[in-house]
């Protein structure tokens, strides 16, 4: 016997979103690697024919814009309430980070769908391309280019590390759309995107449901200390070594960090050290650091003590640093009338949940420009994400998609 | 008119030596790269054939040993004086380290020959294979063979980061030769290298030559800290970054270093960040540690420190740590007497000298196990080595050349 949940007029099968999301989830899963599903990878377009194939199942009309976003509507109406994540993955990434917000979403349409319920709202899925700038950096493109926030020359002419252009594996895919379908021309009222927390507040905390006021600032900058190479024989004290200076504003940043009492997170995730031999001192240390605060003032300050404490180290080492940025998102504020629905469809769930920033970026930043938006978080086991470690559990799952879809519902009636 | 020297009764040409020496330090030299001539690559087949050339015309047997070792005979009598180094490079190295050596001995094999001067032992050059390490590690294959320190079966297995093993290279650059030719079969009587010091302390000094005593004992190590990957979303207070905690121990090891006040010399060459992403907390760091001392107790103090320290830091940053030995050689020590006729020759020749440790490890490492072995030192300005800055002005290379004729002159007397 198949459990069936009621929100509201609609009936949903938990076990059966399960069963799908399972299934789904196989499609680029590596065992002991992790998601192997970069943007436009051949896992990539297998699992996208998938749910494009369940989408016409249930008579979504099917589209793609400029972006190869995939973009379902279903029902009649005016204006839409849109839900969507991203199926793509970073290497050896996770199975819900992004995926589970589509396919819950595909859930929810099923649902409706099944259960005849007439609405004020179409209802669309958006399954945006490339959010996660593994395989093109910067992330976000798909929702980047589709909200008119980001140029199409520009993303265009992005190159993976192979030097494939997001133009060219565009056209391979088969995902290329046409301008016409770009959001912003005809931008949906709403936009809802679940996903999981990709941070350990939720679990610590023993919380239901996180509801995201916003997205924090974010700022990406590439850092490169330039020492002296020279044999492994050069005595130390003589030495302009860019990996120790590295070493020490690494150190200093983490401190920063620190002292600041988590109202910034600052990572550094790639580093490369050339020439990168065991008997040649470090010529050259070339390194990404990610900043996040919710506080723009705060990472102006971070900034400005990353440059001072690379002048002092490079000082100190008698190595010459330069530095740019890479990235940067403006820290974005969500629709407080969306923020509202999604916290009272948790308390009439009987679910506990708790205003909160979200750490990390989503496609739901640049669908604030163009829709009132929200967002709904689920438990990450120990906030661990973007490994193949990343886990939630079914019952949190289950609390997530039904939070969706009376988020919907109430929504619908706005 | 070309200006000839007379040492002894041999007459030689600076200019000729110092105008093959640039033009086989061209093959293989790409300008703003450096030296391109990893072992058994097409510039290094083609340099050393150009030796082969070289050596033939003045009338030198040519032999290859089963490491693909040139061994070149001159001359007659039961024993031979053999001089030598190696003409591979690290990638972008510099002229002069190996090469200069070689260059130097076939000046003095072509200017011995010419000058018809009978002598009572033969005279060999040998131009060794892999001495850097840089295609197949560890560093010093070919001497390592040919004196029977390493055993064939181990130096043909290893693989290139494209993994080619050193054997089937080996056949396929025509070095490949017998068993039969291995020098411990029947090794040289003498032994001579001469290099640049690369290392600063000659330069610094204002010493035209220095007289190695030895070399130091040489320890390298592979480090891993393992952490736990995740979101830069993360708050870094509960993060377990393998990057911090190899941010701490390269600035521990530094430190040790400093205070032991040249003693010895540790170096972090290569480290390699997983996986990677300037989004994703640091999961893993692998990372060499290249320690060099002349007192052995001193290493055993330092390796015991390195193995304190990582536990220390794996502690405070909740990360794990595992180590191996990669490669070691032990301190190596000169032949008296070797030591004692190069400090003449430069003193008869009115060079200043000074006796001194080896920093980088030489094929006359594994010479010293089956020759009397000694080195010669020329100046590094700025002690930079391993890079294409490396550079040697012309009066000390012709310097270390007149030492090294001298040298062999004086053996022969003995």
């Amino acid at each position: 016997m198949i459990l069936v949940l009621r929100v509201g007029d609609v009936s949903i099968s938990p076990e059966e979103f399960l069963e799908n999301f399972r299934y789904l989830s196989g499609i680029g899963w590596v065992e002991g690697y992790g998601m192997d599903r970069l943007a436009l990878s051949e896992n990539h377009v297998r699992v996208r024919r998938e749910l494009i194939k369940q989408l016409e199942s249930l008579g979504a009309e099917v589209r793609f814009d400029e972006a190869g976003n995939i973009i379902a509507i279903i029902g009649e109406g005016d204006e839409a309430i849109a839900v969507g994540s991203h199926l793509d993955s970073v290497p050896g990434g996770g199975r819900f980070d992004g995926a589970y917000g589509v396919i819950a979403g595909l859930e929810v349409l099923r649902a409706i769908r099944k259960s005849g319920l007439r609405m004020k709202h179409k209802l669309m899925l958006v399954d945006f391309n490339n959010e996660e700038g593994s395989r093109w950096f910067p992330p976000l493109l798909g929702s980047g280019l589709t909200t008119g926030v980001l140029d199409k020359s520009y993303v265009y002419s992005l190159r993976d590390k192979h030097g494939t252009t997001f133009e060219e594996a565009l056209r391979n895919s088969g995902f290329m759309g046409s301008g016409a379908n770009n959001l912003y021309l005809n931008p949906p009222r709403f936009y809802v995107e679940l996903h999981v927390e990709q941070g350990p507040e939720l679990y610590r905390e023993g919380v239901d449901i996180g509801v995201p006021v916003g997205v924090v600032g974010i700022r990406v900058f590439e850092v490169r200390f330039k020492g002296v190479g020279g044999h492994a024989a050069t005595p130390v004290a003589w030495r302009r070594d860019a990996l120790v200076a590295f070493s020490k504003l690494a150190l200093r940043l983490r401190e920063f960090s620190l002292l600041k009492g988590d109202r910034i997170r600052i990572t550094i995730g790639r580093a490369l050290v050339k020439p990168g031999i065991s008997n040649v001192v470090a010529r050259d240390v070339v390194f990404t650091v990610d900043m996040r605060s919710y506080d723009e003032g705060l990472l102006d300050e971070a900034e400005k003590y990353m440059v001072n404490s690379c002048t002092l180290v490079a000082e100190e080492e008698g190595v010459e640093f330069s530095y740019g940025k890479l990235w940067s998102l403006g820290r974005t504020v969500f629709d407080r009338d969306v923020v509202n629905v999604v916290r009272e469809s948790c308390l009439e769930l009987g679910y506990s949940c708790r205003e909160m920033w979200s750490w990390a970026g989503h496609d739901a930043v640049y669908m604030s420009r163009i829709s009132k938006t929200g967002m709904i978080f689920v438990p990450s086991v120990n906030g661990i994400s973007h490994t193949k470690e990343e886990y939630t559990g079914d019952e949190d799952l289950v609390k997530g998609l039904l939070v969706l879809l009376k988020t919907i519902l109430k929504l619908d009636t706005l």
